[in-house]
């Protein structure tokens, strides 16, 4: 049994790791934190998971974190993660971060996007926990920055295209739609329940979404040149799902039955990426509801030339805490779908 | 007073005309129709307008309708539209069509996105509706096809840039989500409310949405150049509105401002739209709900040089019931604004 | 035009009193004030009325307010209202205050469900803003406390029973649903959109909820004796309405259609009560949203021998903001129904 | 493994059953049947549960179904299922019906309620499957009528106050909520999005919907009286769950300590049966939401002398697929649990 402990236990990304560990075979949570409900039982702070879980809710302390556990979940805000998350490493556990502190390896990127890092040493340290492109440097890690929810649906959407070279690089779109919960758990006038129900908006588009700085190092990685993304965020009337609708244009010739087998072929043997190629159903955001799963779905607009790539996921698991299952359980040497086995809840 | 008649009354687009025809100060319905409640009362067919509304709903004719009215809305499906309006307008009446069959003027671009046109010879007397463009041509119409919703937003969102001549013609992306009442009213599996809640997907995507060779239409008009664009619609688990983000590519220098002075020039005096200059709070679709607004905000990457031009309507008002007023106020002689000032929902 | 003022214009009553107001042929509002706004142009804070609103929203002040204004709305919260409704009284304004703050004409009762009460010699002044049961004294009256959303409904859906003394006073239920506008516009965590998205839950049930002992005093007033009722408030997940089922047994013999008729009988010729009787359609909330309508549904469980009858309106309008219109509309001698004539906004 | 057919598989119900079953550790699915999709792959009609499913999709035929599975759900509707039931049992299959065919014992009930009675014979051999309450007759018997989703809530509500003889047995009243999938997958007018959407109704209230037979029937039986209730349906803009609350009035003296000890004493080791005692946080549907749990709060009014009792379940799992699978594991030796170890999925 891996010993593991999660670091801000009460929004909504450790209460989604909290649903899924609970029922993982080889886990056993024995340290929590949350600052609002510190000294408090878990099962009075998150009812749901049942009023007679026990375990004690403390105020966060690396020392006795890793008395407790050795692997640790660290969903803390950007610019707190960093501290906990070094503490936790240099006492010798394996961490996964949800945070973004350690996804951009380069520090002026960071700070350009996010603000000063403290921690800059161990950026080099920490792997890109996409399991789909980075599986084998995961196992050999002891730290893991997990992926935000818009780079993964649009990372997965873009890879197979970007690695076999079949589109330009330039005029690449992301039209992303999240769900409410991607944006946290902490109540804010624009996420209101009146201000978003029936509503339906686009923020911080045309280059200002932080998440921009780590799609692009992503993807300029797997081409091995400098790629910029136009990227619009938008927020959906309803809790979880990421529904990103990519425009690319193609190099050379392609047809639709050619495109769908590189995204079948590229993907073949991923547990957790499922492919709807051209002519079968496209995806919607409850075929993924609960579940680990990124669907995609690549299609070719044959009158304007455009390729028009569909990716979909859960924002909290496929997102969040089910990826960093999968990375601890490839971390940990479990199989990787252990404790992610949940079908969609339809409808 | 306009005595007016509504063909097919008891779908969305009907119920909208009459929620607003019933509080227009210059008009008096006169003669409506519905297959499914021919015979009973407009009060007993729609409750919510005041079950003592009394006017008899009939089932559709051309003589009896022109004998009780003088201008028309009709509102059933394309293919059926076009012989109720072709009647009615050789009988001397004024007519907005709120399908698609008019909407074309070249019959084989009708054909190739509908089916057969058996009123060709109508196609060259209809104007296309849209006041924005086609303001005085409109006046001086009997016949005006009231253009589709999703054509609505993005040929408002684009005409600034294409008229100026200001954006490549290649490469014209809109990536649309609308509500589900734009679908209509007949029941479907794939619109029952537990498969729409908590949902969202795309559908006819890749060059397969019948409003592409409308858009297209227009925008070439603009431009005297064949236009093609990528079209992605979207549904979106809500009842009204639509909401584009359009992508271009500017030619030569453009900065914010001179793109905000551009929709603000274009615009100036325009009583349906209005805009979200750089720098200004972006739209929601709550901002427009229940009313006849476009609201358009042009935005520019600067990391990209790509143009994000986001416009937002009511899919039942500005983009069919409330535009064809506006149509119906122009052809009679009416303030263009009269019964159509109601100001948004919200929350 | 009556010179308006609104105290607190940026929660949900008062954005509603702005939506209303704007569009009302007697009214000109030349006073708003706002602690967030303050400062700010009305068009700054709620854009959705219009970018060019200019009238500038102010800190509150009586003096200022009594100079630009003769007619107050007063959207504090209780506690607050007290005093500001107060100020404007003495210098001879006419107010409608939405809080709850001269809504309990007994202090005691005030103080047991709210706290002190600062202001004890305005009580016996204000007169409880419900035209359908006060409309002379309304007309009469410089101080109108507008009745709370779950009273409205539950009241309307009452008095023709207890005023005919045809049911027991003992074991009345009323099971009320509200959607969340109700709430105010103040983020909280069981508020947040996820948090209520796909839910549905109850709270200060049981004797608990404020609005209990407002509800006593007019059904009390309405018999002459001592009433106590079973109020469980509950919150659906969507914006606007109040959906009351209220339960209640009959004394003596009652069918179905003197039932229907005693309703029909109590309510003709007021503008903003519908009745539908038995055997029609039961309403639903769609059919009042956006109005100042509250409709009534009266009927006879033959098996139990249960009277059921449910009452909907829309909380922020016949529940808030149009009944506190309508009453301003009795004080000032205007029609009843100015600037209250739409219909719902369906679907 | 007990090898289990599915008769109507593609509703609701089956979708969930197959939901469930797929990662049941003691079942494989041998048989399925749908009308509208027989000859297709399952993976081709339900798509959410993987492409990759490959059973075939058949008519339904008595003789090969009980060739390939020993233990059938049958998820027909009502007056078509007893056929069904029927022929399997009769075949020496153990059965698990989930339409209303066997719930009522007496088969001039089912004629009133429902209409022509096939199989009076097999009534007598029908347990009721309600296990907190039948659980050795259920593990004994080769037939069982798994119960409605509303009268789940409403007699687990309401069973400690009846064995127990505290409360009066007339004047029970359920106010039941409920979400959209219990009302199927076949698309209705009543039931297309944008009717649902932001909107709330009553329907067959006042003793119109079936249900209430079955409440009535079990309630009578927990009593040796009989009881009447007043069941009033409602619709709630969400997909999953019934939220129920119940009044009742105590006979003699009770507190809310009393009353809170006689249900968790009732409901002690109960597996899917949580109790939120008086002074614990009240539930929501999302507490329950894709489990197989009803969690119940008993509360007194103090001031009314009213029981005020919330049940609340997700009508899909507890009020159906998930006690038929609570049932099936009791008729075949199972651990109780097994297979409906989900936690909620909150938010």
């Amino acid at each position: 049994m891996v010993r593991v402990g999660i670091i801000g236990a009460t929004g909504y990304t450790g209460m989604e790791l909290a649903r899924i560990l609970l029922r993982h075979p080889a886990v056993r949570i024995n340290y929590m934190t949350s600052r609002t409900w510190a000294g408090k039982r878990l099962g009075e702070a998150l009812p749901h998971l049942g009023a007679d879980q026990d375990l004690l809710l403390d105020k966060f302390d690396a020392g006795e974190a890793t008395e407790k556990a050795e692997f640790f979940f660290v969903c803390l805000p950007h610019g707190q993660s960093m501290d906990a998350v070094g503490s936790l490493f240099e006492r010798g556990a394996k961490v996964v971060d949800l945070s973004a502190d350690f996804r951009l390896s380069d520090p002026s990127a960071y700070e350009s996007w996010y603000g000063e890092h403290r921690r800059k040493g161990l950026l080099r340290k920490a792997v890109y926990g996409l399991p789909e492109l980075n599986r084998e440097r995961i196992r050999n890690s002891r730290l893991v920055a997990n992926p935000g929810c818009y780079p993964t649906s649009v990372i997965l959407g873009l890879a197979p295209l970007l690695e076999k070279g079949v589109i330009k690089r330039k005029g690449i779109i992301a039209d992303s739609k999240s769900g409410v919960s991607g944006a946290g758990r902490e109540p804010r006038q624009n996420l209101h329940f009146p201000e978003v129900d029936g509503n339906f908006s686009a923020y911080n588009i045309a280059g200002k979404h932080r998440h921009t700085g780590e799609m692009e190092q992503e993807l300029s990685r797997l081409t091995g040149e400098e790629i910029h993304i136009t990227f619009s965020p938008h927020l959906l009337p309803l809790s979880r799902g990421i529904f990103s609708t990519i425009y690319c244009l193609h190099e050379g010739k392609l047809d639709e039955s050619t495109l769908g087998g590189l995204y079948t072929g590229r993907y073949a043997g991923e547990p957790f990426v499922r492919i709807s190629a051209p002519g079968a159903p496209l995806p919607s955001l409850k075929d993924v509801r609960g579940t680990n799963l990124c669907i995609v779905a690549p299609r070719l607009d044959g009158r304007t030339g455009t390729l028009v790539v569909i990716s979909c996921l859960d924002n909290l698991v496929k997102g969040a805490a089910g990826q960093a299952v999968q990375n601890m359980n490839l971390m940990t040497g479990h199989p990787e779908t252990a404790g992610l086995t949940d079908l969609p809840l339809l409808p």
